[in-house]
């Protein structure tokens, strides 16, 4: 490499080509078995020692590494301040939220107080302010309201009419939250365990925004009967969010407002109560639910504290995240309070008051006692509080813009989330989310290469003007890795784009061997014929006369049906489908003696760059490739394989005599090179002539 | 490009340094707006005309497309002798797999003639031989044991002890056959109408040898009990298998063989009875069944298709493939046929006997009356059939040594579908070996580039011993593309590989920013003092004197200090996280000037060829590391973005002043030299000193 040699701006490379077999003596191509076998590693994992013993611990409980070296000076202003701002935003948006949950407003107290101080020891992240949060708790509501609806709590009152019994059904609301919240505590805590909080990953920042609006709505919908003080039945399942719409608006529409009285939040009760151990019968209604809610509360928690944690500079781990989350809702099940997450505003707030550490989460303020607040109020609040999710529709027309795949998720996640319910609608977007992977990597483009004259570029002939392909050489590529669901459009594709349909060839070529052979049966009949008639024409003239069979090979009707004999050129030639345009075409043979039929090309060069790794499939499918094409008279050679790519390869028995290491080239340009280089005689006709020309 | 200028096997490439927005010039980008836009494309599909219409109907009826020109001379012999073999194939095989569907043997008979006459019409694939097949056959068997047990059928005999009701038992069953295979039919043509026929691309080799294995092990010991004459009760539902199988050692061994006479199959009716339609109402309790007979089924059918097509040359459409075992499925069901597909036997025995059209197909002979043969005559049968598929178990040592991916596709398919049933054994092997993909993409290996010297090449560090990694430079690469679901590892990885970690920087920068404020107040504080002290002295002395601030750069003590306070030299050094060691290293600012921190880096290039399409996510990531790098120092280039991807990144704004796009480069190497000549006065420092030697 001679950089700098060159004009300002310019480079000159002059290296050999290079094939794969010759760049592992080049580059000294290492052995990839120094890397630990998966014995090795398992050893390693279950080592034990003492610093080892003291990371685990460390990471486990976050709180032994940061509260040593907390530094009071520094932190404790900022810290007492933040506590102090939040736990005050903590009372009115626990009640408030407590609300959506279908339960009584001190549940939503005690949810901002407990699991807060769990986070403290085991939490990672610094910033986000766990609590109520609108999502989560419509989730919960969903689930009391479905287990412990009004109807069953109806008694009949002193004067005949039936009446709630108020008290019943929110003791027995508590009940139920609570055991989801345990049970939601323990699904996220065995998924820290089996270390499954990489899981977030599909939950896509599209996904995430969908599902937050869908959410709003839902969440804005139970809130209209608390604002214009309407009490509708909540429906359930499928498409209860039309019901309930509709419901509201008739009631509100039909003048059914003359109980318009406010209601009150109630007395708060002061003081805390004693821990209570979940209802463990109610577990298995409510196992889909707790997933729901364990991987929804989780999925928000992780991504604020990622945001703040790239934001600030320090890291958290999310499996211990997870971990952390399901301790502060598994402890704090026990104590009355119901499914946590961090919340953005709250968050927010903190951090712009200066909240350093996880410190001033010991200062919010449980403020037990008090206040009387009116219900719309709270509702008020939860609708400010959801302005911003409500913003996200502007995702939408930005989205259309920019990612049409995007926008497919997050319009599906929304409509799903509407229609079906929170826990289906996330398993719904998800599988969703995940398909659109499945489908980018099985639809990927294809595209034939040319070359830009003057460089060593090869760029999509479609793409690029001045990409020009090389008479006679494909240069073949898939926008995307091939694997089992898309090798079979691939050699689809690379048939259609190279004009080659093998089998269509290699019907032709069978067809031209069966002529062949009943040709030759018929030269054999003829020349036995020749020969009595020769044996008889001496016999009776007893003179010397010239064979027919060793007529003159110019003789115009006759040489041309000799050519279309010949074994290896009718091989090479394949430009014919029928006995008649075999003799048309057979004089061609000699330009075209490397190159196959109608399109004129003699070789193939796969660009396999993208090819992340090899399954059984892909590696039957390129045999196949070499194999076939081979057989009509074209060569294939594969170029920029990635090393790992190689390595497997080599395992799957994939070179052989038929298959030589030395068809794999570096790059294009090297496979391009190497080609011309073998057709050197007639690398002038290649060069100076297209396809059409000769043709 | 001068290729053939060199001496031969070496090659010499001098053109510019080329970044995206000159290539567009260079190599003349065309506009991508020629593609048709997605409502052309809708209006071209509902276009309405004569030919277009025939192309339907022949591409809908193949028959009409190929019969008119099918040549009785060439073909009409092997056809029927190909037929006549296949038909006498299809005897004792549709006696045999009626039993494991638990069918009467004479709707295995029927089973192999009406279903073909449909497939005459409608098929595509010249070589597949339609009928009964063992695993088809034996989901249909759980299908009518579980809805048609013996005990729902029992009577009480004259002496008093209960007998099965037979004739109403298998009149009850043929019911439920035909109505599932109705229902797998109507399945299969919706499925076909929307063109799902890709989907079956899911169903990989591994996962089709290892489901048809595990197929074979439960038709296998469901046949043990025709052997040895013993009755156990069929077990149903997950685990159902190793009941079996326990049930009948225990059996065999107790002794309980007093019952030992052979069972034949009973007396085979004569003629074809009218059709019948299905229960409908049994639809709902076979929707799963009939899914997973629908897709097996047309899994089989396709495979042996596609093979067979590859050849011999033509093309089986795959939707059309659908459609056509649909109307199989379909009408058959109507003519008390059981559902039906492809075996490979007996299209073997079709291809090799010459059979060359569907014409072949008439020709089967349904031979209905006749023989008694022994029900274990017919298991044997079974067993001989079967013996293909137990020979797949040589894929696990062979799997284990290739492709350790596919080996787990194979033993979690062979392993659900054994423990679980033939449907939900299929959807849970689908599902994995759909993950597998995901995971793939989710877990890719990332690597640092080096340069092999005297080339162009940048290969894995790690996996070449002659790749060097050019000092100040990083080159990164995953090998696979970058989406959602691994764009934070991606992130991750960048960091670690490259030794900078951004949060850490953030935090020392904003340290230090916060340190250089305090220094600026205290140091304007002491000019204000030394003016004071200036004022005084000139005051006291009245005499003119050095002001200490006019001091020599150069004095020691002071100089150094002053040093850290520039604001210029700070950012770019951040080789420190506290402020005494800012002091100590700043003297080696002059030669890092344009280097970062412990490594020394000060560019890396993001090699993104692998990217073949970008979500929301991928932009955000890529954007960020863009920002957060540059905040510290580090310049980010991308190099080898697919035109595709190029065309993505500007559709969502990607470029802007702080990314402009001549920062894509289209190769690593062009990068590499753009960043080496921006640097041209520390060139040589740069490709002189290793990172290690001036640190």
């Amino acid at each position: 490499m001679e950089y700098g040699d060159s004009s300002p701006g310019e480079y000159v490379v002059r290296r050999e080509v290079l094939d794969e077999s010759r760049l592992d003596v080049v580059a000294q191509k290492g052995t990839w078995s120094i890397k630990p076998t998966v014995g090795d590693r398992v050893k390693e994992m279950l080592r034990c020692s003492a610093p080892r013993l003291k990371d685990v611990l460390l990471a486990r409980i976050p709180v032994l590494a940061w509260l040593p070296k907390y530094s009071f000076r520094e932190n404790i202003i900022g810290d007492v301040i933040s506590g102090c701002s939040v736990g005050i935003m903590h009372l009115p948006q626990g009640m408030a939220y407590a609300l959506l949950a279908s339960l009584r407003p001190v549940l939503g107290l005690y949810s901002s107080f407990y699991p807060v101080l769990v986070y403290f020891i085991f939490g990672t992240s610094r910033h986000i302010s766990l609590g109520t949060f609108a999502v989560i708790s419509i989730m919960v509501g969903s689930v009391t309201e479905r287990l412990a609806p009004d109807s069953n709590f109806m008694v009949n009152g002193t004067n005949g009419t039936e009446s709630v019994n108020i008290a019943a059904r929110d003791s027995s609301r508590t009940q139920i939250a609570c055991s989801l919240t345990v049970l939601t505590g323990i699904f996220q805590i065995l998924l820290g365990v089996v270390r499954f909080g990489f899981m977030v990953t599909y939950l896509s920042e599209p996904l995430i925004r969908g599902y937050t609006t869908a959410s709003a709505c839902h969440v804005c919908v139970s809130q209209l009967k608390y604002l214009f003080g309407v009490k509708p039945a909540r429906f359930d399942g499928p498409l209860s969010l039309i019901y309930i719409v509709a419901a509201t608006i008739i009631t509100y529409f039909c003048g059914l407002r003359s109980e318009y009285f406010i209601d009150v939040v109630g007395e708060i009760p002061s003081g805390l109560k004693p821990p209570r151990a979940p209802d463990t019968t109610l577990f298995s209604k409510m196992i889909g639910d707790a997933f729901a809610v364990a991987i929804v509360g989780y999925a928000i928690n992780i991504s604020l504290g990622k945001t703040f944690a790239l934001k600030h500079g320090y890291k958290v781990d999310s499996n211990q995240e997870l971990v952390a989350s399901g301790l502060c809702n598994t402890i704090g099940g026990f104590f009355r309070c119901y499914a946590v997450t961090s919340s953005l505003s709250r968050s927010l707030v903190q951090e712009s008051t200066g909240g350093k550490t996880q410190v001033r989460n010991k200062f919010i303020n449980p403020a037990l006692g008090c206040c009387a607040f009116p219900q719309a109020v709270l509702s008020t609040i939860v609708f400010v509080n959801l302005k911003g999710m409500f913003k996200q529709f502007i995702d939408v027309p930005m989205l259309w813009r920019t990612n049409k795949v995007d926008l497919l998720v997050w319009l599906v996640t929304f409509v799903s989330t509407i229609l079906l319910n929170l826990d289906m609608g996330l398993a719904v977007s998800v599988s969703f989310s995940m398909l659109t992977v499945l489908f980018k990597t099985q639809l990927p483009s294809y595209s034939i290469l040319g070359n830009v004259p003057g460089t060593d570029l090869y760029l999509d002939t479609e793409a690029y003007r001045e990409a020009k392909e090389i008479p006679g050489i494909k240069i073949f590529r898939s926008s995307a890795t091939i694997n089992f669901t898309n090798a079979e459009s691939y050699l689809e594709s690379l048939q259609e784009k190279s004009g080659i349909d093998i089998g269509k060839l290699q019907t032709e070529k069978k067809k031209r061997e069966a002529l062949q052979k009943r040709n030759q049966k018929k030269e054999k009949k003829r020349e036995k014929d020749e020969a009595k008639k020769n044996v008889w024409m001496k016999n009776s003239q007893n003179g010397v006369v010239l064979s027919m069979t060793d007529a003159d090979p110019n003789f115009p009707d006759k040489g041309q049906v000799n050519w279309a004999y010949h074994p290896d050129r009718v091989t090479l030639d394949s430009d014919s489908n029928t006995y008649e345009e075999i003799t048309t075409v057979s004089h061609q043979d000699e330009l075209g003696k490397h190159s196959n039929c109608r399109s004129g090309t003699h070789s193939i060069i796969l660009d396999v760059s993208m090819i992340s790794s090899l399954d059984t499939v892909t590696v039957k499918t390129l045999k196949n490739i070499f194999r076939d094409f081979g057989e009509v008279g074209v060569a294939i050679y594969l170029a920029g394989c990635q090393a790992c790519v190689v390595e497997q390869m080599e395992r799957a028995n994939f070179f052989s005599d038929s298959i030589p290491k030395s068809w794999l080239f570096v790059s294009v340009h090297d496979a391009v090179l190497r080609v011309l280089q073998t057709l050197q005689p007639e690398t002038d006709v290649m060069l100076d002539s297209s396809c059409n020309t000769h043709m």
